[in-house]
């Protein structure tokens, strides 16, 4: 059911992605970097739960998708910057090589830049049948949650964290920013878009921060347990790097049971919404817990 | 009269600068850094050509500045990147040492992300008294002037033309993307603020467009006859990687010329507003053909 959903909406997802980013041809290398930086198999999390807060509201996917879209460009551009040589310096994700082995280190710099900067194009002058003013407000909170008060403030802190041991506290920005931000801008962009009311509205950012945090504990959980195969990266990366994760902190196990009780209120957090309706949601918390790769 | 108008608009902009990078705190590496590859005794010409055109039309400044302040992030980020070890590895720009050279490689490339990123905040967010329809407009042109079909295209090709003669349309693609591009988005964001004519319009960005190619021709001669001190980086560096310029394509005498005809054509796009309307921008097309740096 849940695996079908996904696949079903990851399609979807990716037809979009290769339509928009299909209309870039120059310079070659750009557009060729660009393409092969995103179009790799993901999963897709960011862009889905976007068109799932569309659908909870009954929205035509329409509406959503160049923003999705968007957030899958800058979901890529920050891993194309992050396994650069002068950052984690990583040779192959998802089991592919990087995009600076395999275009180049200036050319992966330009792509992971060109990918950022076409992401607003896209929310600005794709999107049908959103207000402008509506759109304004994305943009603006797309920029902030991406930008130094979110995914790169975390990507910096985490950087500066490697080889020491951190507090939670740090932990926690390290999380909420890093990855936290970019799963909670496409559920509170959905909610935007959707007229949602406050107490829905703080009920989704619940659920997402909820998630957010639980994906990135079962990422450090599964950088010990994982199988390369699966994973498509090294295991044991955070153990080499000397990295601060909720396993190191907690221990493997304190782990697992805080990841579960992250996600039950995840869940709960929405029994504001008709049981019937948030089914999906509550099957994908349950699948992030879950997951092997 | 020239320079003290240039000066009074470079404070103007540079307190503007200020005010909204002093905003930013955490994490402080990124902060600083940002402060310090903007804040770094640029010219401003970008933002200035945007205040210049809100004048040409009796229009307040406030309207225009943080876009004009977004506009100068961008530009100051391409420069972090461009001096990358990866990229031109530079390690003095302004007689400074580089944004990596003083912050480290991998804060470096997160520097001017957040410089790029930000920058779609401050126009989303921060701009008053200007329709949501045009702020759009402009955040979407934003995109695209600085993106693969822009900046970043220009950028590509221009790295990948080192070393070898390229033809003159190939230079010409590299000067109208890689410099021109920014040159003319202020101008037309201007535009598009002040609600211009069609005509008056295609007469900014034929202005626009002159300026920024005799921009460039002038730093191409610049970098064979210019002195250290005042261009702030080594001189004769486009003769190093064997750079096709104006300079290397019809000598030194015949660039000087086609420069001076760039900037007379550029003038006489704008007879089309009174003259005591535009002397500010002839004075400065004038300038553009005797800087020193």
């Amino acid at each position: 059911m849940l695996k079908d959903y996904l696949k079903n909406q990851r399609e979807l997802v990716d037809s979009n992605i290769e339509y928009y980013l299909n209309k870039l041809e120059y310079p070659n290398v750009i557009a060729d970097g660009m393409r092969y930086s995103v179009l790799n198999g993901g999963k897709r999390l960011r862009p889905i739960l976007l068109l799932m807060v569309l659908e909870l509201y009954g929205m035509k996917k329409e509406m959503g998708l160049p923003v999705a879209v968007a957030i899958e460009l800058i979901h890529s551009y920050s891993l194309v910057h992050d396994d650069l040589p002068a950052l984690d310096n990583d040779d192959y994700r998802r089991g592919k090589l990087t995009t600076h082995k395999k275009f180049g280190e200036a050319e992966a710099i330009l792509i992971g830049d060109a990918l950022l900067t076409h992401s607003f194009s896209l929310i600005a002058e794709e999107t049908k049948e959103v207000s402008p003013e509506k759109l304004l407000k994305i943009i603006g909170m797309t920029s902030r949650y991406a930008g130094i008060n979110g995914m790169i403030g975390g990507q910096t802190i985490d950087i500066e964290s490697e080889k020491k041991k951190v507090s939670l506290d740090i932990l926690k920005y390290i999380h909420e920013n890093k990855t936290g931000k970019l799963i909670k801008l496409p559920i509170e962009i959905g909610a935007i878009i959707c007229n949602s009311t406050k107490d829905e509205y703080d009920a989704l950012v619940k659920y997402a921060e909820g998630i957010g945090l639980a994906f990135q504990i079962k990422d450090d959980i599964l950088d010990i347990e994982g199988e390369f195969e699966k994973i498509g990266k090294p295991v044991g990366s955070d153990l080499e790097l000397e990295k601060t994760t909720y396993p190191s902190l907690f221990g493997l196990n304190k782990s697992k049971e805080i990841l579960k009780e992250v996600l039950e209120e995840a869940k709960k957090s929405l029994e504001i919404f008709p049981k019937e309706k948030v089914e999906i949601f509550n099957e994908l918390a349950d699948y992030i817990g879950i997951r092997e790769n």
